[in-house]
């Protein structure tokens, strides 16, 4: 990053309106792990999880599913997965309506980072880079 | 990660007794920056900042400071980073005891991710991988 000057004030985290955690697999053996913590997450959290996809989708180089949770969910889903993530890559990214900054700058990893075709993504909030509310689709039955 | 077997039941993330936030440096540009985030850090949240090493120590590669912080604190603290890390590399990882799985495995990386020298670091209970327990030294002023 270059050039960048010293802002005045930071930004408020309260711009974030949910997260996405992307789990991903390249291999038969990661995918069965990936399917594994799947469950655990469908056991544990009140969270939407979304398709496996076998194949690469938008921004993302390899197959993966997507688990969509409110900010509120951070704080117990994020120590669980930092140890569970049975050593998958995993992204965790805020959703800011900053699209493309929300998978390239604002994003974590747990694991070793994959490339993200994210170049194209939308990054203004008159871009429409509103993502979709989070409509949980689990029913937890085991404390995390 | 090779021959992992699929473990019957998750680890329960009360086995983290506090995180420690790595924010590192590679220039006087990135120094200047980390200086900045450091007094938002000090002014915004109830942490204990440590001191600001010029040279790498410990398992890290490149200069940086440590935040120490315990788990409550997370749910504020980690946003506010994923958004105000000034395009420095941060590494976040938790303190469960077994120190080289904390840098390893269980860690977390904003931006780009650093060697890290943690081979050699503890990974047994008995072997004393205690951290010391967190003493906050801010008097924070500002809302995060």
């Amino acid at each position: 990053m270059t050039d960048l000057h010293l802002p005045g004030a930071p930004h408020s985290a309260l711009a974030i309106t949910s997260y996405h955690a992307h789990v991903y697999w390249t291999s038969a053996a990661e995918r069965e792990r990936a399917l594994h913590v799947r469950q655990w997450l469908a056991d544990r959290f009140v969270v939407q999880l979304g398709t496996v996809h076998d194949r690469p989708v938008g921004p993302h180089s390899v197959a993966m599913y997507q688990v969509a949770f409110t900010p509120d969910a951070l704080a117990h889903l994020l120590p669980w997965l930092m140890l569970n993530r049975l050593g998958l890559s995993v992204l965790v990214h805020p959703n800011t309506g900053r699209a493309r900054d929300d998978h390239l700058v604002h994003a974590l990893w747990l694991g070793a980072p994959l490339v993200l075709h994210a170049d194209t993504l939308p990054n203004s909030l008159a871009d429409g880079g509103g993502v979709s509310a989070v409509v949980p689709n689990t029913t937890p039955t085991s404390a995390a």
